[in-house]
C-alpha cells in the first residue's frame, strides 16, 4: 500500500492506495465520529456498499444511493442528502464517506462542507477519474447554466483508493480517468507522459494501474499543497478544460465521458500552444495514441460562438476575456488570455482538423 | 467612527461603525473587484438600495432583491441568486454585498461562499440583530427540517454598519437586537447587562445605540476570534437559543421576530441555571425590563415533548443528549448536558411560569 500525505490550509490527510483496503476502512478512519453516512450512485451500491458497511464496526451506518452519473450532481440531490442527513440524525461530529466516482465526491463532499456548517469526510474513489478529483479539496455541485459552479474548497479528513474496485469499470471509464492522467503528465512530468503514451489502455496490469495512478496523485497533490484555493499554479490543472467543459455541457453531461471531452480539450490546448509559441508539441502522438485506444474524437455541428459562450462561464475566466492554460513545452504550463477573436480562428481550424481526423480513421 | 478588528482563521478584516458611512463605500472596499453584486431585501431595498448604488463608483454594479423575511433563507432563494450571479457574469474576483439584517446576510453569504467557490462578501448591516449576525462568519440557509442547518464558515472581507440605517427600524425589530445584546452581556460582562437593563428601548439616542452596539460588536469579536468553528467558547453565543430556535421553528419563521424568541430563551436558560447550580440570578429583572420594553412573552398550546424534538435537530447537540448554555453567574458561561426527563420537567415549570407572567401582565 502507498501513503501520500497532503497538505491544506485547514489540515493534511492521507491518501492510501491499495489492494482490497476497502475491506479494513476501521483502520483509516482518523478518529471516532457519533454516525457514519456513506454516499454512493445505484452502480456503486450493487457492488460495494453491503461489503464496506459491513467492514465498518459501528454502531450508527447509514447511507443514501443517488442515481448514476453527472445528473445527479445538481440542488435537488444536495438538498435530499441533507433532509436524508437530517433524519438519519447526524451531528457535528458525524463523519460521511463519499463512496463512488466524481459526481459522487463532489456532490457528497459539499453536502459534508455544508451540513451544520461542515461536518468531516472520507472520499473512497471508485473509478480512475475520482483519483484527481478526491484529491485537493474541490466540491461542488453544476448549475443548470455552468459546471462546479456552486462549491467550496473543503478538503476531505482522509482518501481510501482499492484499486480492487477499479476492476469493475469499464473501456468508456478506463478512458475517462486516463485523460485526466495524460493532463497531470503534461503539466509537469514529461517521462510519466512518455510512460502513458506507451501504456495499452485494453491490457493493463494492477500494478501498472496502482503505479500511475499514485504517480498522478503526486503530482495532483503537489499542485494543490502549493496553491490550494487556486490563485496560481492550481490553474494549471484546468489544462484541457476550458474547452473541454464547454463541450460537456453543449453536447450533454453524460452523453461522453467528463475525460473523453478532456481528452479533446488537451489537444485544443497543444495545437494553441505550438501556434501561440511558434514551436511544434507531440499533438500527433498523442492523436494517435487516443485513436488507438478508442477514444471518441469527432464532433459534429459545434457552433464555435456557442463554445466561446460556454467557455465564459468557466469559473476560471476574470473579466470575461478567456484564459487558458497553455504549454511552452511539456512540464511547462503557463496561463494566456486569448482574444475572442483568436479563439474563434482557433477553434474553427481544430474542429475542421478533427473532422479530418475522423475521416482519416473512417478511411483505414 | 468606531473600527474593530477581528481575525479569522483564513483572514482578518475590519468592522466599522459610523453615522452615514453608507455614503463613502468605496473607501471601506478593501480592494478592487471585477464587478459588485449588492443582495436586499424589498424594504431595504425601498430605502437605501439606489442610494448606495451611487455611492459606488465601478461600472459593473448590480443587485437582486429577495422577499423580506425568513422565509427567504431557504434552498430557492440561494439557488436564484447564484443564477443572478452567472447571469449578471461574475467571475472570481467580484464583491457580493449584504445590505439588509441578518436574513440577506445570511443567505447573501452562503452565496457568496458557494458561488465559484468563493468570493469576497461585506455585510452591511441594516438592523440592531444584525450586529451579531453579521459578525464571525457563519453564513447558512435554513433546511425545512431545522434554522441555519446548511451552510458555511465564511468570513466576510469587512463589515460596514451604518447606524444612521437603524432609524427606520420600528419597535419590534429594536427588541429583537437587544435581545443579543442582553445576551452577549450576559455572558461576558456584568456592567454592560446592567447599563442594558438601565435602557429604555422607546428613547434610544443614536450614541446610546452606537455604544451598545459596539460593545456587543466587541464581545462576539473576541469570542469568534477565539474559537471561529465553534469548538469550544463559541457555543456560549448560543446561550437562549436552545429554546428560541426551537419555538422559533414551532411557532413559524416570521410571527415572532428571532430576538423575541431568544429573550424567552435567555428567560428559560437562567432559570434552569439557577435550579442546576442552585443559585440566583437576576430573572426577576430582565423579566421586568422585557415586560417593560413590550417583549411578547405570552406562549399558547406549546407542546413540551414538541419543543424537545426542535431542539434535538439543533445543530449544537451531540449524540442526541441536548446540550444547553448555562450561568454559574453572570459572565460565567457554560455547558451542560441536559437529560430529557430533566429538560421536560424545566421546560414544564417555566412554561407554566411565562402563563403566570402573562396573567400578571393581563392582571395589572
Amino acid at each position: 500500500m502507498k501513503v501520500t500525505k497532503v497538505k491544506s490550509a485547514s489540515n493534511s490527510y492521507h491518501v492510501y492506495v491499495g489492494e482490497n483496503i476497502r475491506c479494513d476502512l476501521n483502520s483509516y478512519l482518523p478518529k471516532d465520529y457519533s454516525s457514519i453516512f456513506i454516499v454512493t450512485d445505484e452502480i456503486v451500491a450493487k457492488h460495494y456498499l453491503e461489503e464496506i458497511k459491513k467492514s465498518i464496526s459501528h454502531k450508527h451506518v447509514y447511507s443514501s444511493v443517488i442515481p448514476y452519473g453527472e445528473k445527479s450532481k445538481n440542488v435537488n440531490t444536495f438538498y435530499q442528502l441533507h433532509t436524508d442527513a437530517i433524519e438519519f440524525g447526524l451531528d457535528r461530529q458525524s463523519l460521511i464517506i463519499a463512496l463512488g466516482g466524481g459526481v459522487v465526491g463532489d456532490v457528497a463532499g459539499f453536502v459534508a462542507a455544508t451540513y451544520m456548517r461542515g461536518v468531516d469526510f472520507i472520499q473512497m474513489p471508485t473509478t480512475i477519474l475520482a483519483h484527481d478529483s478526491s484529491v485537493g479539496g474541490k466540491v461542488a455541485i453544476n448549475h443548470e447554466q455552468g459546471k462546479n459552479l456552486i462549491g467550496n474548497f473543503y478538503p476531505p479528513a482522509a482518501v481510501v483508493y482499492d484499486v480492487q474496485t477499479l476492476q469493475t469499470l469499464n473501456d468508456k471509464e478506463i478512458r475517462s480517468g486516463y485523460a485526466e492522467l495524460i493532463k497531470e503528465a503534461l503539466i509537469q512530468d514529461d517521462a510519466f507522459f512518455q510512460s502513458l503514451l506507451a501504456s495499452d489502455l485494453s491490457s493493463l496490469t494492477n500494478d501498472v494501474l496502482a503505479n500511475q495512478l499514485n504517480r498522478g496523485i503526486e503530482i495532483k497533490a503537489s499542485i494543490v499543497e502549493e496553491d490550494e484555493r487556486e490563485s496560481g499554479v492550481r490553474k494549471y490543472l484546468n489544462l484541457g478544460h476550458t474547452l473541454g467543459h464547454a463541450l460537456e455541457s453543449i453536447i450533454g453531461y453524460g452523453v461522453r465521458t467528463h475525460g473523453e471531452m478532456v481528452a479533446i480539450g488537451l489537444l485544443f490546448a497543444i495545437r494553441v500552444s505550438e501556434k501561440v509559441f511558434s514551436i511544434k508539441l507531440p499533438y500527433d502522438q498523442l492523436l494517435q495514441w487516443l485513436n488507438v485506444n478508442a477514444f471518441p474524437i469527432q464532433l459534429t455541428n459545434i457552433n464555435k460562438q456557442q463554445v466561446l459562450n460556454r467557455m465564459k462561464l468557466d469559473k476560471k475566466t476574470v473579466n470575461t476575456t478567456i484564459q487558458m492554460v497553455l504549454l511552452k513545452d511539456i512540464a511547462q504550463p503557463v496561463v494566456v488570455e486569448i482574444s475572442d477573436e483568436d479563439l474563434l480562428n482557433y477553434l474553427d481550424s481544430f474542429l475542421k482538423e478533427i473532422e479530418n481526423n475522423v475521416n482519416l480513421r473512417m478511411g483505414e
